[in-house]
């Protein structure tokens, strides 16, 4: 099974002014694509920091995805912070300036615009199809580090551009889930044990969804990975209906 | 100027199956009582990954608030994770036991509910207003870490019961922002340097609200830190409308 770690740049997401809607949207694009998920970093628009992050998440991790920290300003230093970190220089990439040179058209080619161009040897850029900062796949000894811009649709759009550099063929991941009522969570989660003995390799949890002690609710997700789609569908459906079984033995009922 | 680290617990976070709304909820309350947000950790429901993350969040800050991972599961492991990573064992605590048996009145204590009253003995339970598991407040050399489970409604309740142990007497934020049009992020880039020279203490940082090349919208956010509240507010005011004047002067417009 491969891992995935994934960075988020930015102050603004340690202060809580914005949400952490990439790394979530990222997160799923993995996990759907075959890896698991093991470990998030946010960290500030702070040179050591980036560095900080990529090191240790390459230390646990096959690929490494990034987004934030890739534009134009002083404080856009995600390149640098991986240059820092795997030890090499930046220098201007001709294919990343070609890119660059397309967006601004006739307009001057700033040190703040070429610093967008400014790449360590061992990335290649992917041309931005919404903004102008080129999202980077870059090889590090065997495993991969990918950097994407912090615009949400900007670093969507090159995410899915980056497919094919990024899935496992043969691994698929599947999640179900079934609503209970009246049963506390306390009171469940010996089942939840006896679900993962009973199917294997399937992960079970359950998510309070009222408060436990009067009317309770619960969400049971169902997940796994599997080489064949099919029988890993057919695994978690019946862990599913397993798990309505239990719900309704002590005296709740399936919502749906 | 104090340091916090906020920690989320748990594959649904990973997976992106849930958006990570607890830590910028937690870490603006930090924000707003006095401390600079350093990182941002998220982490699988394992008990070596919780244990590794409050261990570097420590060594970087002075508070760490974690949330996730708090309820009768048998993956609810974050009180065993922190007691691991600063190598306590865990005991039933009678406050925490007397707060669990009010919540479950005459039903049974299993092994499920019992769990959440065993705590180390560096912490100590704080009542949750609205779920079961209590909150936890522990000292570990000088610094804090505090416990919340991973329920929003829970978290909020018990973050907001734990204010007077958090916020740093004397020490406000303040931020503001001032959205300009026509005026590409790289064309400002230079003037975000200029604005954070000519008033000491602050950060400007701009986030760029549509594509850079065709009808460019910048949102520029000036924040920073200070014990007089007035003059704090009165500098950031001050670079607000500073940033205001740049914008015209490059040809654009204050949107609002």
């Amino acid at each position: 099974m491969k891992n995935a770690s994934v960075i988020t740049v930015g102050n603004e997401i340690l202060k809580g002014r914005t949400v952490n809607t990439n790394a979530a949207f990222i997160g799923n694009f993995l996990t759907y694509h075959g890896y698991q998920v093991r470990r998030g970093f946010v960290v500030m628009d702070d040179l050591d920091e980036i560095g900080w992050a990529f090191r240790v998440a390459l230390e646990v991790s096959d690929l490494v995805v990034s987004s934030g920290g890739l534009g134009p300003t002083f404080d856009d230093m995600t390149v640098e912070g991986f240059a820092k970190c795997i030890g090499q220089d930046l220098r201007i990439d001709e294919d990343a300036l070609a890119m660059i040179k397309k967006k601004y058209g006739q307009a001057d080619l700033t040190p703040q615009r070429l610093k967008m161009a400014k790449i360590p040897p061992s990335c290649r850029p992917i041309e931005n199809p919404v903004g102008t900062a080129p999202g980077l796949i870059c090889a590090v000894g065997g495993k991969k580090v990918i950097i994407l811009p912090g615009v949400p649709k900007e670093m969507e759009a090159l995410l899915k551009a980056m497919e094919k550099d990024i899935i496992i063929p043969d691994t698929h991941y599947y999640d179900d889930s079934v609503i209970i009522a009246d049963v506390m969570e306390s009171a469940f989660a010996p089942y939840v044990d006896r679900i993962m003995k009973e199917f294997d390799g399937i992960y079970v949890k359950s998510h309070p969804r009222n408060v436990e002690v009067k009317n309770p609710e619960l969400e049971i997700e169902i997940s796994g990975f599997g080489e064949d789609e099919a029988a890993l569908r057919k695994k978690i459906e019946d862990a599913i209906a397993r798990a309505g079984e239990y719900a309704v033995k002590l005296g709740g009922s399936v919502k749906r």
